[in-house]
């Protein structure tokens, strides 16, 4: 039976929650193939060929296999399972047919990328910048040196496994973290979580448990997949309740427009903003955000997987779904992440 | 009586292992006055005023007084008691008399200089001085990108409050952390601690448990109060045992000569040098370290003291000598720190 075959029964079957989980495990007993898409890292080739080998699988190319793993749209074909490389899944979770199963590769990034906001956070927080410009010009100035913050409050929109890992850090810098989510649902690695859409309330309002006092806040993380609700979620009002904060974007650039960026930065109610992620990637020549000294891009390099990181996913899905459990790392395709 | 005499029975008392504290209680309560020192920071003098009428001390300018409160032997006088508000006090420690008590402030600066630390070595890791350049030259270039380290050690000469702080943060970054000391005593915020007269060892022994693989080391940190044994101690054949090591100092600039660290840039044995602290300060505009793109300078400003280290190191050190008892801020002569 070809993939494309099986594919009719698959969709029959979608109404069972498992249902896509036991095709996929009954799909690799039959047809054991994996194929990798050419969007893979070359660098990564030998790391996931010996994953294959080891595990059975037999890799095949130009033709549709069980298990597909890349991060284009393109590349799918019949799969039954597909791995993203990537944390960020928003092309392959609206392209792919509902019964099929995705997972995607998390593994050290959120710890990673909780180190990148460590870093711009202390570097703006200890003047590197300065410093650095300093020792290019022979400088000994020790007016204006780097003292503690003044305000102890940090706030991460998004509190999934990136905005975790970010709170635990900041936390370690002795900041009070208040994350903001959908749900508000709390979460050990934040003081608080507050439900997004109460917590800048109306205002005139008295400030309450569920609203936030964003004034106070030193630094404003965005770790926001992208779906249709993030999409320009972070808004001038939304801005306009902070006083100077230090805003990290390592989420995705859709959460917030260029322009309201801008504004903001222009107005102080942003002191400064480190991007890794902007509305569009590469951040062309002529955007606004280069070239400021309150600004900092970096090019998409903050959640880096590494061969590693996906031979690990790939390994903890592969023995879930032999056992007839959904992975841990499989998408919810209703909700994008 | 004046302080003048008091001090003649002070030194006759010098034996007795509590002398200088009793004498220094003995001293408050008969003239319990303060002086600060010229070199007293004036943004503390509010505080320190605070402090003094808060405890039933009297303020005096221009004469003795049983505690002064200065970072210079020219403003010791007869004093009983100095505090220094820095944690360096050497020069205080080499002039004044044995029999006189002499406490420091430590205060939060552990924490800080590890702070200093960690943002250096995380800005070195995540290529901060490149993604500054690209942002003020409109470059978004995604080679080379920061990858995690693959040497993971890091070596901290000096196991004191400042190097014990350094090593539990580097601990958090993933490091396996080594102190040498001059004794070799363990330290729960190390790894392992290594005599320094041994950890080098000979070249041509095999390596043990008391000696040092330096070539795997990431990071190298010299947290050294300076001391007769310290001036000097990192030597050209101490730095040749490392290989590519990322060396930062935060202790006393007496501890590796210029010469020294150019020649082991310059040679590899150093990948970059980031130094709060130089052998001449401020360093001279004809300085070799300057305009390096692999040196980076601060202005001695990783351990700032602030008002409110000093004021509670003196209220720590104050209960303590009312009690009869040596505080834990006071300084071991014979060590010099």
């Amino acid at each position: 039976m070809t993939p494309e075959l099986d594919a009719r029964e698959r969709d029959a079957r979608a109404a069972d929650p498992l249902s896509d989980v036991l095709s996929v495990a009954d799909a690799l007993r039959r047809h054991p193939t994996v194929r990798l898409g050419d969007d893979v890292d070359p660098g990564w080739c030998e790391a996931l060929n010996l994953w294959v080998s080891t595990h059975g699988l037999e890799r095949v190319t130009g033709r549709d296999a069980t298990l597909v793993i890349t991060g284009d749209p393109a590349h799918i074909g019949g799969a039954f399972w597909v791995h993203s490389p990537n944390a960020g899944v928003e092309r392959l979770a609206s392209t792919l047919s509902e019964s099929a199963l995705l997972t995607r590769t998390t593994g050290t990034m959120p710890a990673r990328i909780a180190e990148y906001v460590l870093t711009w956070v202390l570097a703006e927080r200890w003047h590197v910048p300065r410093y650095l410009a300093h020792t290019a010009t022979a400088t000994w100035d020790r007016s204006e040196p780097p003292l503690p913050p003044r305000r102890q409050e940090a706030v991460v929109i998004g509190t999934g496994a990136m905005g975790s890992a970010i709170a635990r850090t900041l936390g370690l810098l002795g900041y009070r973290v208040v994350g903001l989510s959908r749900t508000g649902r709390p979460d050990g690695a934040f003081d608080v979580v507050l439900p997004l859409d109460e917590a800048f309330g109306r205002t005139d309002a008295m400030p309450s448990a569920t609203t936030l006092d964003a004034s106070r806040a030193d630094v404003l993380v965005l770790a926001l997949p992208h779906t249709p609700q993030t999409d320009g979620l972070v808004t001038p009002g939304l801005l306009r309740a902070f006083d100077g904060v230090h805003l990290v974007n390592i989420g995705r650039g859709s959460a917030v427009q260029t322009a309201t960026l801008v504004g903001a930065l222009d107005a102080g109610r942003v002191r400064h903003a480190t991007l890794d992620v902007t509305e569009q990637e590469p951040l062309p020549a002529s955007s606004p955000l280069w070239r400021r000294p309150d600004v900092t891009v970096t090019p998409h390099v903050s959640g880096l997987t590494l061969a590693a990181d996906v031979v690990e996913a790939l390994d903890a899905a592969l023995t879930e779904i032999r056992a007839g459990v959904r992975p841990s790392s499989a998408v919810g395709r209703h909700r994008g992440y």
